[in-house]
């Protein structure tokens, strides 16, 4: 007989291979994503300490129950604090290595805080905050109550004569919900509530510190205020008639006088700048999500091997189908825009929430609706691409141990979670309108870049690009594509006097936003010569392309509705997407040499991506088997469901099968 | 201050309402969705055994850690036979009981020994296997192999002197996989293999039957028989030389006589038969389980207030809301759809495996192409609509109360399991590719109702039909156009002399099943009369309409790109798609008041949906609450993590904190 062939040995051998064929400097292109070689450094750094540690070990996490994984996450945040103090690290170090880790570790109320509680509160907490000397959460969704804000029940009516607020909780639905864990763990807490001024009037949700356990034995305190003396033990709080002094009022921006009267905010949308924060952070870091599924999905395809016999007599390498690499290599696009564009975007929220603070508000109307469509793009997309990864990657790719399952179930809820996508799509088709209907050719020059895309309503003359043979090859026909899906879909909606069709805002918003995006798309590929060799920057630049491509096709729907993409009137024979199916087919061919280079530049280590088929060598069979050793069931050879269950149902089907012979 | 408005009150109140606008008697259209009256009391009764039974409980679930989960199973499992005999249960009785329980037990072997073994060994095991005297597995997917069979490693090699075979795992990667917990439970399982003949000649992939455990102190026995004498605790076994005697071939249809000779079976495809079933099934299975998602998301979205003041002056139900209620309703369709088409071919397949046991092949190509197809579009609108329902619930439809993400999670995998859906798209292309070279005008009349939509590319004179006012109100419209595009892609590739655009096998697939499933869709209309009284027919009817119209929309950019849906070739200002999106939305409208009788009718009970957001009497809040309850974090108010973790974090932070101020 033949010698056996050992497909495991193959492996290393494939992925060493495919690593050999990317022209790029890898490590150009990784301090390129990672913000320069400095801050790589930084980064390499923290994942060398956390990924070495036995506490950060996540082999045994899969086979955990919620208990078990709280108690874990618990001891790893001790751990990541006690590590801060043992390498001196600073509050940049602990962002990065909170960003380099899968935990969920739960979200604290410092940026609450920080931007608006008084220098008098802030003298008094925000060592504590910061050093974990007392712990947060932020208590504003109730069981009856998220988007809108305006309708929580829970209330903070001022009492003059003591100078305290009472928060009470009046009703079931009025618990504070969706604080997970920090029930258990938070000292302290920061509480959204309606004011309630002395006569009665309900001045709206305002937020406010309160202490929920006593600091010595770590017991619930807050329910101990109430008329009632009762005590519940819950993850939920409700609250009671709970007193707390005047000062706890997080008022830099809103706050009642010694005898009850309101002092007027500056401006009423000031506690939107800590959502804004979180939903610009939200686009760099979906970027780095969906370059996991990318790493993970792409590695595994290139030891993969399944179907068909290839030129060297085995089967031929999953990532060499087109229905395959044509799946996933547009995933690496969106990261690399993502991570790029969020980048950007975070250091405008940083700027704004600066000039905020010293009361410019010139560009929140406008930051807020970038933001908005921003966070419904990225959250859409990126679930979709996790699952994509996902289900690329055949049956394996469902086990727990290749690691996506997990980084979709953590990632699926951002749908919801800061603005739901279908709410916000309602802002931002809002915003759109407003513009529209002010729009005269007089103000060209005054659109913002986020509705530039409108220009090409005013010049009568302009009209839409026709497509070319080369047409999928320049990034400004994609990005005029775009726009003009944008203001066609935004002047529909302003044009239909009935009511629009259901899908109408959603459609519009998408648009909008990829215009957007698409524009910033076109200045990262003119900044690229400036920021990487040429090598790289002309791989890059195709990268940028084959988002422009995709997220075409994408839209295809809109631009053959509006006439923008040609289509026979008459019936036709033939298929008019084909040339820009085809050209994405191309551009992924020609990125499939680079696949593996480019998503080794992201810089993953095994511990961060935490999965078998994602394993940097390529040794994806001996990684699966490795991690289901872990298993506690294969601790011993019969189960102690023998004796309890399997043992009874065997006899008892033996005697029955025996009366029937 | 006013009376205090409590939301949770609110939640009967509206849902009692919303029960009482429905229009069709709910009992009817019950018994016609669960295939009669007769069968829908056998499901009450075994419901109402099951759910009352402490041990289905599943309250504790979401809690629970795989090893837990895994007792829980056993231990059900050994109860529902207790219960079968207690109840006198027939088999149908308990295929009723494990469609009704959505506990992921695992698939038994019992199908494939049916259809393959020969009548010797079926009567030596059957009656073990029916009774659970024995309890199996199916050893087919290998670590490094899934969907190519033909590749599998495992050699079973036919001994001529002992008349044995030896079952031989040679490499790593031939480890036997995704057997899941079975390799604790199973004392038997049915293995594919290669058979080996004397001389070494390669026959394939074949079925044996090997005994796993002993059955007196189930110990892992199969290793013992290897030279070396090794035993290894593990769920995914590799066989070293086992030896198991030649009857336990499973060879109705492929057998090897004493000598060594292979005896060819009847014809070479009829071990897919079992795969069939699994795919037959699969349609009804994903048509209850888009129900379940239906019936929650729409009673939730009943009793759920949020954002606009309405009427009534409080918030609006978030199913008034056409951006909300237009995702939703389709839900129902497809569930309608599913069910009833899955259950007819379920009986064809039926008919076909008796067919095949007397020799009957005609029908097995067709059906199996059919299969394929339906089982890719059934996991992939599935696995979306269970997304949809959840998304649809604002932050709720994300906890583990919602019991969506569950359903999502074991659905999930259907787009790999029973053959990958990129590969099933390439047979199904193959398929239509050969039926269409074989087109004449003169073999219309020979055309199965699978390749019926190609019948338009033979008569010269046929035309796409034309939309004018009445058209979305006709189903043979959407049938029509569905059948065209079915019929365009297929010569698109036909005609492709260069490569393929890498989408366009995926595309061509989902378009010759979704005009053969609107065909079925057209029939099923057509018997509406004969099976409900004419309120009820008149309400399905539009539940079918709306199926075959979000078919249409989910095909429009084929519809465009062939140019049967008009849309100018000049750049045009109206969106050309809002006359069929309004059309869906006034249908979607029309249900609106009989949605909660519609998904009444599916007859889900509070136990089988195991939802706090699903509940049938609408409160959903107090549910949520309760199922809090259950958390065993909540069993204390200072976690065990205080003096571990949390008091070593308090007072570092304390003590930095100090010394800072």
């Amino acid at each position: 007989m033949s010698r056996v062939h050992d497909p495991s040995k193959q492996n290393a051998v494939d992925m060493d291979k495919a690593r050999s064929t990317a022209s790029i400097n890898v490590v150009d292109v990784r301090n390129f994503l990672n913000d320069g070689a400095a801050r790589w450094r930084r980064r390499e750094g923290i994942v060398g300490v956390l990924s070495t540690d036995p506490l950060f070990d996540k082999s045994k996490r899969p086979f955990q129950n919620r208990q078990q994984q709280f108690l874990r996450g618990e001891a790893i945040s001790n751990r990541l604090y006690e590590l801060k103090e043992i390498h001196k690290w600073t509050q940049e170090d602990m962002t990065i290595a909170l960003s380099v880790m899968d935990e969920g570790l739960a979200i604290s109320f410092e940026p609450v805080i920080d931007l608006q509680a008084t220098p008098d509160l802030l003298s008094k907490y925000s060592a504590l905050v910061a050093n974990k000397g007392i712990l947060g959460c932020y208590l504003q969704t109730e069981l009856g109550h998220g988007s809108n804000v305006n309708k929580l029940e829970t209330t903070a009516t001022y009492l003059p004569q003591t100078q305290e607020f009472e928060i009470h909780s009046p009703t079931l639905t009025s618990t504070k919900w969706w604080i997970g864990a920090l029930g258990k763990t938070a000292t302290h807490g920061v509480i959204q509530a309606k004011l309630i001024l002395p006569g009665g009037k309900d001045m709206g949700p305002h937020l406010f510190l309160i202490q929920l356990r006593s600091l010595g034995e770590f017991r619930l305190i807050v329910l101990r205020h109430s008329a009632a003396g009762r005590q519940r033990t819950t993850v939920s709080p409700r609250f009671d008639h709970v007193r707390i002094p005047k000062e706890n009022m997080l008022s830099k921006f809103a706050g009642v006088t010694d005898s009850g009267e309101y002092v007027t905010p500056p401006h009423a949308k000031m506690s939107f700048s800590g959502l804004l924060y979180f939903r610009s952070k939200m686009v760099t870091n979906a970027g780095w999500l969906i370059a996991k599924g990318a790493t993970v999905s792409i590695r595994y395809a290139t030891v993969r091997r399944q179907g068909e016999i290839g030129p060297d007599g085995l089967e031929r390498q999953t990532i060499s189908y087109p229905s395959l690499h044509a799946r996933i290599i547009p995933l690496l696009a969106r990261a690399y825009v993502y991570i790029e564009l969020g980048r950007a975007l975070t250091k405008r929220v940083d700027d704004l929430a600066h000039g905020l603070s010293s009361g410019d508000m010139s560009q929140l109307a406008e930051m807020h609706v970038m933001t908005s469509g921003l966070k419904v793009l990225v959250s859409t997309t990126g679930i979709q691409d996790l699952e994509t990864a996902r289900r690329s990657m055949g049956g394996h790719g469902f086990s727990a141990f290749s690691g996506l399952g997990k980084l979709y179930a953590d990632f699926v809820p951002a749908a919801t979670y800061e603005g739901e996508n279908f709410v916000l799509d309602q802002q931002v088709v809002r915003a759109a309108l407003k513009t529209f209907r002010g729009l005269s050719p007089t103000k060209v020059p005054s659109l913002s870049i986020t509705s530039l895309y409108l220009r090409h309503l005013l010049d009568k003359d302009s009209a839409p690009p026709s497509l070319d043979d080369q047409a999928w090859t320049q990034p400004t026909f994609a990005i005029l594509l775009l726009e003009w899906r944008a203001a066609f879909l935004v002047q529909e909606i302003a044009n239909t006097t009935s009511a629009p069709e259901p899908t109408a805002a959603h459609r519009a918003s998408r648009a909008v936003t990829e215009a957007f995006v698409a524009g910033r798309v076109g200045e990262l590929i003119t900044g690229l010569d400036a920021a990487l060799k040429s090598r790289e920057a002309a791989v890059v630049r195709k990268v940028y392309l084959l988002y422009l491509l995709v997220t075409v096709e994408s839209g295809l729907v809109d631009l053959f509705s509006f006439g923008l993409f040609p289509a026979s009137r008459e019936m036709q024979s033939r298929d008019a997407t084909r040339g820009l199916r085809l050209a994405i087919a191309d551009l992924c061919k020609d990125l499939l040499p680079e696949a593996i280079g480019l998503s080794d530049a992201f810089g993953f280590t095994d511990w961060e991506l935490d999965s078998a088929l994602g394993a940097y060598d390529g040794k994806v069979y001996e990684a699966l088997w490795a991690k289901a050793q872990q298993e506690p069931l294969n601790e011993t050879d019969v189960t102690e469901a023998y004796q309890t269950s399997i043992r009874p149902l065997l006899l008892r089907g033996q005697k029955l099968a025996k009366a029937k012979l």
